[in-house]
């Protein structure tokens, strides 16, 4: 069956070979560098996809809120890390999960970790976020004393087991260089290793060293030195890491199916029903034509997934449900009020999120009834 | 009961009073004229804050989506219409509609109104979809020719019943003088009517005129010589609104509570939950702040709602699930993880679309099972 029959509404299109041959690619890396591969699951926030992960051998998994640490328990996940400061209003929802689970959370601070000490119930494990110059969250690297201090304090805090130094170096997205994010994965490792020295030193018996991001784990040669990895994007990535180099186009995984409703010849657009409500209000500048916004990449839906992407036909506009996609002239003759279009995200996490039904290149649906 | 020791994750907060106070307003306007207000219901989504407007007396109302109108109709209102090109992959539920209720469609083209009419079961109401300069989509409106044309096809065609010319002004969004946006309305107003005398002249009985968008409607001083409006934002409006002068701060009706999950003292900073899959990627230049972008402002929670916009305390930017704010020393010496603060959004309406659950001031949990 070609699974554009069944798609009526914006809907997220995914190609589970290339899904499977990336889990593959990612897990190679880590295992040859003796490192676990913790994938985020924030991307795909789906229980099928879950399972080609689980397939593949993955049984520890990150996540980015207590709500979806749920949804993946449920669905016999247990060894999560919560990659996300801990939120305490949740302690009731995070104490049924360390009851049930091998459960991981970030801390920042004495004074959260004395409070969480208190209201945990049961054991959980703990990370100290530590930020390696994005400057989002985190203790600053640089603060080695205050490092070692939160350490001791967590190993000696009734229910807090410490695991050790977790960092998501988000600045690779602003790096369009291979060549320069790797060096920074090579800088951060060299770093955090110094750190982990200082930890040990200071008393702890371990330190384990976490690294999260797809631009930095797809731009580095090995992982080696570290203890685990934790990209998400690379299931599936999208045009922003396409723009990045993270990627190559066969290897992105997923698009969204966007219906016709409207041509304009006279001016060369399309416009599709998928908006800001299915791709998200994230643009990129457009490679090719400076100072332009775009908000993904138009192509043609085919029977066995999608086709090329032309850089001249992308989405310049969104609104609450419409999408309006410059195209080529070549495009639009082909195309038609009715047909299906596919449109590369630029950042699939959000437009996952937004989107709650998938379907397969093989004509599977399923709801994403997570996001 | 105080609200927030209902709110455990990112949650919208309605304001019930502020948001009688908005739908009034606007229905005395448009009572004044003699115009039907027909609200757009993808602000809010929400069967709870469509009852409101119901006891206020509105019986039509529009949506952007087939699935919206479904699910108004399951709700009781009996009058939609979806102010969206009419997608023709989701002819089974249109005529599910057309079947139970006055359904209104959008059109552009003869080719789309001939499948139309060959595919529908039972009559629907229909609009020319005009574009009066916003270029987003609809047939511009000095092609006189091709809409008096469209108009008398539409007339002719079976199950399709002529209803008049509606058009959304999205570029009022963009102009940020309100006298000129209420000069814009008036040559809408009178370039439409000079539209309508001419499909009269062609032929047609009726034509009827129906404009929609929030910052033209609230800048016009009047609706005369129009037959419906369809403003969806003034039901909540949000910074965005504020910023074109649509609103001042007491009428917004809505924000998104969010905890506070790390606190940096260090460079004046908070990190709330709350990020782009809650509040939205959607940004607007900061108006106090030269070049910079914004997600939101950041306002404290109390008891009764929240508190007043601080210029300087606003969304730095947002990743999946972090919002990052930056704050004034004294809002930061107030501050504590664990804390709830409120998110005046930029755009309400992709907010709620995002969010799961809503509470109001009064403490009355609802979920926004639409969105």
């Amino acid at each position: 069956m070609d699974w554009r029959t069944q798609v009526r509404r914006p809907t997220l299109v995914v190609h589970p070979a290339r899904v499977r041959k990336n889990i593959r690619r990612m897990l190679n890396k880590a295992e040859e560098s003796g490192v676990l591969l913790r994938p985020h699951f924030k991307t795909h926030q789906s229980g099928e996809v879950g399972q080609w992960f689980k397939e593949g051998g993955i049984h520890s998994i990150t996540v980015s809120s207590v709500s979806m640490a749920l949804y993946f328990a449920a669905r016999g996940w247990r060894d999560i890390t919560i990659a996300f400061p801990v939120n305490l209003r949740e302690m009731d929802d995070i104490n049924d999960l360390a009851r049930r689970i091998s459960l991981n959370l970030l801390l920042i601070s004495g004074h959260e970790a004395e409070r969480l000490s208190r209201e945990l119930v049961h054991p959980a494990g703990i990370w100290i976020k530590t930020d390696v110059g994005y400057g989002r969250t985190g203790i600053p690297w640089e603060n080695q004393d205050e490092i070692c201090k939160l350490a001791g304090l967590i190993r000696d805090l009734p229910h807090l087991e410490f695991r050790g130094l977790l960092t998501h170096a988000g600045q690779t997205y602003h790096m369009h260089d291979r060549k320069e994010r790797a060096e920074l994965f090579g800088r951060i490792r060299v770093g955090l290793n110094s750190l982990k020295d200082a930890v040990l030193k200071a008393g702890l018996e371990t330190c384990l060293l976490s690294v999260g991001d797809t631009p930095g784990t797809t731009a580095a040669a090995d992982f080696r030195g570290l203890d685990e990895v934790r990209p998400g994007n690379f299931v599936y990535f999208d045009a922003q890491q396409l723009h990045l180099g993270s990627c190559s186009e066969e290897d992105i995984a997923a698009s969204v199916a966007c219906p016709v409703v409207a041509v304009h010849r006279e001016r060369n657009e399309i416009v599709l029903y998928g908006g800001a409500v299915h791709l998200s209000a994230q643009a990129e500048l457009h490679p090719g034509h400076p100072g332009i916004k775009m908000f993904g990449y138009v192509v043609d839906s085919h029977e066995d997934g999608w086709g090329r992407i032309d850089p001249d036909c992308y989405i310049r506009s969104v609104s609450q449900e419409h999408g309006v996609a410059r195209v080529s002239p070549g495009f639009l003759d082909r195309v038609k009020v009715g047909d299906l279009l596919c449109v590369i995200p630029v950042h699939s996490c959000l437009a996952v999120d937004l989107l709650d039904t998938a379907v397969t290149t093989d004509s599977q649906l399923f709801a994403l009834d997570f996001s």
